[in-house]
């Protein structure tokens, strides 16, 4: 595990099925679902990532791990990252779609497609 | 709870660390970590937006829950939610924030950013 | 000819290498050529990408000629455009590529791609 | 005038009208028109952002001009850039937009917003 992760160890385990059910009833309350159409929520999805590019367009390549960046800076990275999850979440949730359990099957697809070529390595 | 959401009950509850974690390891087992710096993550994720894009491009409106779309169409949805989803828990990952703890914050400040306007119409 | 392009005849016509040589001169002279990679370009284009569908995000189905926007909504979609295209100028510029002659062979592929399938109906 | 750009002189120089013109017939005369509103061609255009993405997502940082890839690399991305600029046109174009003035206008703008700060420099 490389040095960068250890800062991000955190108690509390956040699950897709808790984000989309908080998600379901903000947008609930406030008669917000009615524009929740798929291709509506595509649309507000695309508007995040391109949020989430202009914090890196200037930047040339970017280290791991972030190491020169202000906390302001990475604050607003996170609430970047954060707006694409959460559109994410949502639009497979008016999709009708499972999105975590959809995620680990593609992992497992992914795992049989790009077999382990060096199984003694990573030990 | 509208209706097209019935479906998509499912006992597993999917974490973004388990996430992140399996992905790390899958990455790390087949020395692909080496080509995960942050801005290569972050084109490979505009590329699967792209591929969930074009699965919706010449539909005009989509509605909820997807009523006329074939199992197969569903299932290639899933797939290409699912890769946006993987590059952004590993751009996350990469940059050493924390996707789950940021979603929740983001949701909280969301709530506080836009109130709801007449509480008793929720219950 | 449909009647929403009637409106948008111009007298001047605006060619691709003249916004490039224009564009290329506006950084020049602002010592921003510097900052003109290839990714960060593309990066800055994801950007405008996602300004420009952040115009579209809760519309729902949008009719050709936005019979319903008003000046301001179209002179700001105007730009939004504009800044995808003068990105994609400047990204192929900086590649090296001839945008304009790329593009006319690209519709000579596709009409060979896509043969009319009833010429008759043309005319 | 930096040197990757001298071998990209040409003599036809290609207007955004003729590109206009062009798709407008060949979409016409294949009745692909019905499909052209304008969140249809803005998906499109989002999923060919992605493609073009995806040629530079593994490589790091890209050096202007290129200088290490193949031809058959150089002519995939005229491609990309192409399949961007023209959805960009046809959705200006079913806007009802003049894209080239548009962009013209941008430049102008752009030019009030960003003097040039020492401009004896540029000689």
């Amino acid at each position: 595990m490389e040095n960068y992760r250890e800062c991000s160890k955190k108690v509390k385990d956040v699950s897709l099925q808790e984000l989309r059910d908080r998600l379901a009833e903000f947008a609930r309350v406030r008669g917000w679902d009615q524009y929740h159409s798929p291709r509506n929520l595509l649309l507000a999805l695309v508007g995040e990532v391109g949020e989430l590019s202009e914090i890196f367009q200037w930047k040339g390549e970017v280290e791991k791990g972030l190491p020169n960046w202000s906390r302001d800076d990475k604050e607003h990275l996170e609430e970047e990252l954060s707006d694409v999850l959460l559109y994410l979440v949502q639009l497979a949730d008016v999709c009708g779609l499972d999105l975590g359990q959809a995620a680990l099957t593609k992992i497992l697809k992914n795992a049989q497609k790009y077999p382990v070529l060096n199984p003694t390595s990573t030990t």
